[in-house]
């Protein structure tokens, strides 16, 4: 036991969530075997564990977006810099991130990796897209992504490779487009709130923050428990931007040719990062259950003379259970105590023991890895426990997530209270005047950006707390990854 | 009438498949909306159409592995120069074929776009794996991979990125990892069979084609409709040459230290090429039905005084036939006659076509798409005539696939007959020596190539064809793409 016991400690979270958040988050990434740091700085391994949250938000958003007839294509990683060089936005914005290869065109010119696919794509709509018919045009793709970050890079939250779904959407309408880039945000917060058991903000991006060529962005937002924002996901209104760069027209039913409208959105495996960090806690990673592969880890509690009963008893649960993709863990070579704190810093939802005394009570025991609490449930019921307790953590895991977003919320008027907010680590909601240069004087004084705007609830008395002009709305301020 | 026919000649495929295999290739995947070349040489743009049998083809595989307890990761795209060097034979293989990116390593190292993942993977496994219990460890990626040809380029079968997935696994015996090796060979054969509805042939490579860095190189071929050969899989036991290179090591349940042993293999966007050459017709594109994401198309037949009414069936019919992702083709600007010819260019393999004297006899007209032929079939009994045809069309376009291979077979004895047969684009089985030299010097004569050797068969009385000394093997030689 002396040995195992020292085994656990290196294999276990050694830190505090709350005394050294960037230390417990790698840890916890890298020993619940969810990514690591490559050899190469700033790219990332997302290792089996990691890859299966992903890629149940793939299918569930996937399924989303075809409802809207958004299909996927594949479009190249490289983009000539002519393609950048259009949307004059749009290529001021990306020019430090890009990373380019060696080798050139036939033709001589540079090729980048994408850093996202704007402009190879709607090269191609503008010659796809002839007529109305043509449109509206939605399209989609999951693929990788490049962004030379020179800040402190960090598994899933910022590296120079992501995986990423980038939806590409053209319309005859400017109505239609906007109604759309808002719908998209929307399934978005469903990914986030109903997958992923967290609450977001929703808003518009300030000028200074918004998308290097959009007309406007949307974003969600959520908190983590360093008090730090984490943009999410984000859905663009083009406008006509792109459209006029790349030359796509259409004819309409008029007869005449018109400008279409486009916007493109997207989300990434920052998202996991999301996971890790609002939920996690001092064991480890807690997975929402819904997003969970392995719902359910069963492990046995082995003794000589009963052992062979015992595990083909567990061999019928996971028949029973199959839907919920059980891990039977039956190793003879680690005690029951060793495999609970596996499983917990695995972050699995439920964990079911059954040892020979639940075997003579037809029971199993039932743990929640969120709450620790225990029970003993009849076998015959336990199908049905599982099922109502997926709805049930799923929905108190975003009760506490929501609760912690709420109450980190503080209101100020005054710059002297925004710097204490700062420093406090709070999420700020003020009143702020719109202009570029003020916001830009703000993130250089305390470091917190705008994170996003909301326009409606702004009346003629409010001033902007910083530099006391008319305020034009008021916005969310915080720290940022 | 007279402008839709001048439409439709442009919008159809304006080569027959037997004049120009070649130009009909490219505007089957152009017109029918599968991929089109970038404006980068040698990329291309997998559209929707071409995406969704992708799709597919991941969904069914995906599961197929699973089964053998394979979990899938992802892995960075750029590979520092060092990994590359490691494993000799493999990294002379790739020299040539690897482009890299300006941007280097923190330490200065040059990165390479990965050709393939071997090397990136096995330094993660070096630190992985520890014991025994590790293995076998079993991942596989889905990704993009870049590989810089310079010979002709063309959609799916030789560009310079594509999209495949790549399983990596280890193991403690070799015997495990060559029943393994061939196992996924297998699972292979049974996507090109049972979902793309084409017979392959499965072989050993020979020493002079096998994979950089492999012990063996397993493949699949399929034959192409102009007598060359396409590899569409390979599945390599890499021995323990990469243990070796990346210092994978484990204890194993003797507490020794061991090499373990590796196999690697993969399957990419090529098979879509391949679904093309080998079923389309002059009409163009024919999905085989099990692979077709939409597996109806439903085409009213529209009348002023009756439309309605036919719609409103149609509309019944698509809630009925949900199951099969039915089109319902209810386009008022044009006819009939342009709507067959769409649907049939895209190869969606049935047609339903309905109109007002269909709807009083409660019939619809049943058309397939490969063999074009018409019945008139009971509305009640649609869904159960789809799910048979499903299976007969399946069978019915294998058996032709199989009965083109097999009949362009033929055995040869002497070099001149080789020769003939290399003209007749013949796929020819002969016995060789083994030699690699010899088969060098087979390919510069005449630009065949061994696509895969069989040993069971030789006997101490053959001779290889083209250099006379004792044969080792009966080979497949072909020209390829």
């Amino acid at each position: 036991m002396a040995k195992e016991t020292e085994e656990l400690k290196t294999l276990g979270i050694t830190v505090k969530k709350s005394d050294d958040m960037p230390e417990w988050y790698g840890q916890v990434c890298q020993k619940a075997e969810l990514a690591e740091p490559s050899v190469i700085k700033g790219c990332m391994i997302i290792r089996p564990n990691g890859m299966q949250i992903w890629e149940n938000i793939q299918a569930f958003f996937d399924a989303r977006i075809k409802t809207y007839g958004v299909k996927n294509a594949y479009f190249p990683t490289l983009i000539p810099e002519s393609f950048f060089k259009r949307e004059e936005a749009h290529a001021e914005g990306f020019k430090a991130e890009v990373a380019w290869i060696e080798k050139k065109d036939e033709g001589g010119e540079r090729l980048a990796l994408r850093p996202t696919s704007e402009t190879i794509m709607y090269d191609s709509y503008s010659r796809w897209i002839r007529s109305w018919r043509d449109l509206p045009l939605r399209i989609n793709q999951w693929c990788n992504v490049f962004r030379w970050e020179v800040s402190d890079t960090k598994v899933f939250l910022r590296t120079r490779e992501f995986l990423w779904q980038e939806g590409h959407c053209v319309y005859e309408t400017e109505e239609e487009c906007e109604k759309e880039t808002k719908e998209y945000l929307q399934e978005y917060v469903r990914v986030a709130e109903e997958l992923l058991a967290f609450p977001v903000l929703t808003g518009k991006k300030s000028e200074h923050e918004k998308f290097a060529g959009a007309k406007t962005t949307y974003t969600i937002e959520a908190l983590m428990p360093d008090g730090k924002a984490l943009q999410m996901g984000t859905s663009h209104n083009l406008g006509q931007h792109f459209a006029k760069a790349f030359g796509i027209e259409y004819v309409g039913s008029d007869k005449e040719k018109h400008l279409p409208w486009q916007n493109s959105w997207g989300i990434s495996t920052r998202m996991i990062g999301a996971v890790v960090m609002v939920h996690g806690d001092d064991k480890g990673f807690v997975l929402p259950p819904r997003v969970a592969q392995n719902k359910v880890v069963i492990v046995p509690i082995l003794f000589d003379d009963t052992k062979d009963k015992v595990v083909a008893k567990c061999k019928e649960l996971m028949h029973e259970l199959a839907e919920f993709n059980p891990i039977l863990d039956d190793r003879i070579e680690y005690n029951p105590g060793f495999k609970f704190n596996h499983w917990e810093l695995r972050g699995i939802p439920f964990r079911l023991e059954l040892g020979p005394k639940d075997l003579e009570k037809d029971s199993v025991v039932f743990v929640r890895r969120d709450t620790g609490k225990k029970e003993f449930i009849k076998t015959s019921e336990i199908k049905k426990k599982i099922h109502h307790s997926i709805d049930e953590m799923h929905g108190d895991m975003f009760s506490k997530a929501k609760k912690a977003m709420e109450t980190n919320i503080v209101s100020v008027k005054e710059f002297k209270e925004f710097e204490e907010a700062v420093k406090d680590r709070k999420l700020i909601k003020a009143a702020h005047c719109g202009n570029f240069d003020c916001e830009e004087q703000i993130k250089q004084k305390t470091t917190a950006t705008c994170r996003c705007i909301i326009e409606k609830e702004v009346s003629k008395e409010d001033a902007c707390f910083n530099c006391g002009e008319k305020a034009k709305y008021f916005a969310y301020f915080a720290k940022n990854y």
